[in-house]
């Protein structure tokens, strides 16, 4: 079997020297309640970037020489618990290993009625659409006719989102980084306009222009000067939902940029950041929304696999470059 | 008569020469349904500033060369309207006019018994403190036993928002520029720590040191340095409530500084700007409670009373520099 471990803490952008591999020749053995995994797919995700600093949070941060843990899809091998059988697939917080030993707490099993590919559930039936449907609803209160704007609009939460906006009647405006991406977001996820940062010199004009009635919901999952860009055109009691704030992560200085508190008091506006756990009471009901979207075919989804487990740092990596469309998923 | 009106926009810090003083020698009538005014109190407040600039805003901004106005006391000279009696006094959005002529509309009479001074509607039992109590509940949802952060603590709205947070059993700290404002917190409005920031050279350290369970609640009134500082020190699900950024009203560039969104996505916090009369359906809630503390004695203010209409001007132009302690009041 073979581990994942924090070597040590990036500064910066992440590079591969910050992992380890760890091989060890040894049979698992599991005892009453547990049950053995073998490891499917793993979810490589942006917020992980904030553990492996070593920063007072309330989420603790990853500890070197130990394993990295995400999102995962793993096949139940073995089962001393009644909960599980040999054959089922479960997904839950695990860790980059390619087996290991769970008692099953804070894991769900994966029902592949539900939607086509085990990976939708690291995807939009798992963290990912949960993000973006708690995120937009609780914070965003989206209300039809209104203007949302989408950063990151291309990366598996963003996606996510302008469909959900769209479905709710919102007139839908994504940024991206690439030609491409802003086609598939008119072509394949139905956003009424999108905005590639890399080719617009003056995003504060383009986004004005996009939102000729101004922009009610931002949904921010990149902070730095394209949401700074955004503040100009914020409505009175504009919602602002920051999600993530990636153009930032491998800072090593504090960032800084535009004060956003006189936008916000002049506007009456809000803005709030959040992760999914806060709305735990609410997956129930977002999974059902988010699979009746799925079966009538109004939500669609776009991944990025990722072939084998030692593929996993750079997969990461590779996420701060925009190289992902959709979810970045390493299959394994 | 005499009236004040806006001769040109400030650029930057407002000086006397942006407004002028027109004398007029006429006898002001009255038609049906009307009274004739008297003004006796006006307040100057940092909001004011913003009106100055030529800034698209759902409030729409002071026209050149007409009056400027704010929240006046005055009194009723001559009543053609069954609301009014003569000798009666009324608060409301007036000019800054020695005399002037109202239909009474969003004007509302001053009850001498409720409160010992006239010029209280303009402060405590006026819009600031409204400000005061419904930013502070509305968007703060204070709890027993939290920390919050009041920012301008010993401006109008700063020192009662400090009063109400100790009423309802929160640890409170309150940023002022000097040490003798600081004593003045500590002493009058019972807050439990005061921070001097123009001689604290940390601000980021003072405020950890004195917030040691960390932040849940932070009012603030400045923007600016100050309460970028106030972010390192937040909790998970903080409430950050912009009242004013008088720091920055002056600016002519736009202001920047630490970019915030690091912070509330990873504390799950929130930011939220408004103005009084988003919540005005709570106004008559809001003047019982604050009638009920004030008769109780468990609330108290300040007034910097400044003699005579000619000096409305510099009076508002010394909030800036912090020459106030609590309300600023032009009494006429």
């Amino acid at each position: 079997m073979k581990t994942i471990v924090l070597k040590s803490r990036p500064e910066g952008q992440p590079t591969l020297s910050n992992f380890e591999f760890v091989e060890e020749y040894k049979t698992l053995t599991i005892a009453d309640g547990e049950i053995l995994l073998e490891v499917a797919y793993v979810s490589v995700d942006p917020y992980l970037r904030g553990r492996m600093n070593d920063a007072k949070s309330y989420v603790p941060p990853f500890k070197l020489n130990e394993p990295v843990h995400s999102g995962v899809v793993a096949k139940v091998l073995e089962s001393k618990n009644d909960k599980f059988q040999v054959g089922d697939y479960v997904s839950g917080m695990l860790n980059w290993s390619t087996q290991q030993v769970s008692n099953g707490e804070g894991l769900n099993k994966v029902d592949p009625e539900k939607a086509p590919l085990i990976s939708t559930y690291l995807g939009i039936l798992g963290m990912t659409g949960l993000t973006a449907y708690l995120g937009l609803t609780e914070i965003g209160k989206p209300k039809a006719g209104e203007t949302i704007v989408v950063s990151g609009a291309a990366g598996a939460v963003g996606s996510v989102v302008g469909q959900i906006a769209k479905i709710l009647g919102l007139r839908v405006i994504g940024i991206a980084g690439t030609d491409e991406k802003i086609d598939m977001l008119k072509s394949k996820f139905g956003f009424d306009e999108g905005i590639n940062y890399n080719t617009t010199k003056d995003m504060k004009s383009a986004i004005a222009e996009a939102a000729p009635n101004g922009v009610d919901v931002y949904f921010d999952n990149v902070g730095g000067p394209i949401s700074d860009a955004v503040m100009f055109s914020i409505n009175q009691f504009a919602r602002i939902i920051i999600c993530g704030a990636i153009s930032v992560y491998n800072n090593t200085e504090l960032p800084t940029g535009l004060s956003v508190q006189p936008f916000l008091v002049k506007n009456s506006a809000l803005m709030q950041g959040f992760i999914v756990s806060n709305y735990a009471e609410k997956f129930p009901e977002a999974i059902q929304r988010l699979s009746g979207w799925l079966s009538e075919n109004k939500l669609t989804y776009t991944e990025t696999i990722v072939d084998g487990f030692d593929n996993i740092p750079q997969a990461f990596i590779d996420l701060f470059e925009g190289k992902n469309k959709g979810k970045m998923i390493v299959k394994i």
